[in-house]
């Protein structure tokens, strides 16, 4: 391929990707067709399933794009070195902004996200081991700077992931499915700046 | 029934109820068969049938019993009235504990609990209240003893559960059973207790 096909095919693939976030953040997984994502950006459907062979290739795809701007956030916000204690709780807003986006574009019951768990198994994994390496970043800029005592960064860093993925989860399992009403999604931020809070408290000099 | 009656039955209640711990305790609720408990205790099955109508209902009043016996634990221990950093301490402990003899007398695998919602749900939901209530009365026994800050104490108390429930919930996950490991045991271990104490200290005068 001529670099002039090259950036064509990946402004196509960009165009799929935009309209199936738009699709599934509306109207959710189950009820979005390849069909209508074609149509939108006057795709055949042959040529969409050419980039995807089905919906569920495309969900995912559609996953990874967030997650990897997730991460370039996260990394830009710690390349900007303001204070460490900040920093986490920056992280922290990144972090329910991006889970507030997946609940919407997966509008799932949260028994098929546990019977898809091949799929969402193997989105997370990754984005998982990421969230971690990022934390301990943060938690090594902490200590370089004086502003966090000595510690294991990476143990702290796989703790705290533990206890806000922990928090978010109780939440969840409360209402059976992937929605929150928003009593309890202000509920969950509290209790997830608490433990923020706490833990910044308990690592700083 | 005549008084005696009645201190029969309740004997023969518990006879059932110590053979059927046993049986789970050793080979799991899927591979233990009324038979079998009934046979231990020389008991005719129909009899068995009499109290029990099927092994779930005679699991659960299993499981009921061992809750009954953790809450009251934690009773006597917050009557012992030490101090209150030291009772979260131990009912940390204890609840340990109480998960242990859970997952030995279970040995379900995770997918089979979450498709067993209803009896878990049933199982739980009173249990869950009942160590709310006695968490709070400890952190109310702490303000008093002025060893806590002053705090919303039913709040603070939802939210260390919340946090405690999370962290075991997040170390099963990842195992998608509910076995674990000695290092993955240890590690919960660790991370529970690092919870507990960074709660404490954050609530200390």
């Amino acid at each position: 391929m001529s670099p002039k096909n090259i950036e064509e095919e990946i402004s196509k693939i960009d165009n799929v990707l935009n309209a199936a976030q738009k699709r599934f953040g509306q109207f959710g997984l189950c009820k979005t067709t390849m069909t209508e994502i074609a149509s939108d950006i006057g795709l055949s459907k042959a040529a969409l399933y050419y980039y995807y062979p089905d919906k569920e290739s495309l969900f995912e795809a559609v996953i990874r794009k967030e997650q990897k701007e997730f991460v370039e956030e996260i990394t830009k916000l710690i390349k900007s070195a303001s204070k460490a204690p900040v920093l986490l709780s920056m992280y922290l807003k990144k972090r329910q902004d991006y889970f507030e986006k997946f609940m919407n574009l997966s509008k799932l019951k949260y028994d098929s996200i546990m019977n898809s768990k091949p799929l969402f198994g193997k989105l997370f994994e990754a984005f998982n081991k990421k969230e971690r390496e990022l934390v301990r970043t943060i938690l090594e800029f902490g200590i370089s700077n004086k502003e966090f005592k000595k510690m294991n960064t990476q143990e702290n860093a796989d703790f705290l992931i533990n206890l806000l993925q922990g928090l978010r989860f109780i939440a969840l399992k409360k209402q059976d499915d992937l929605t929150m009403n928003d009593e309890e999604r202000t509920q969950l931020d509290e209790n997830l700046k608490k433990t923020m809070n706490m833990f910044i408290r308990d690592i700083s000099i």
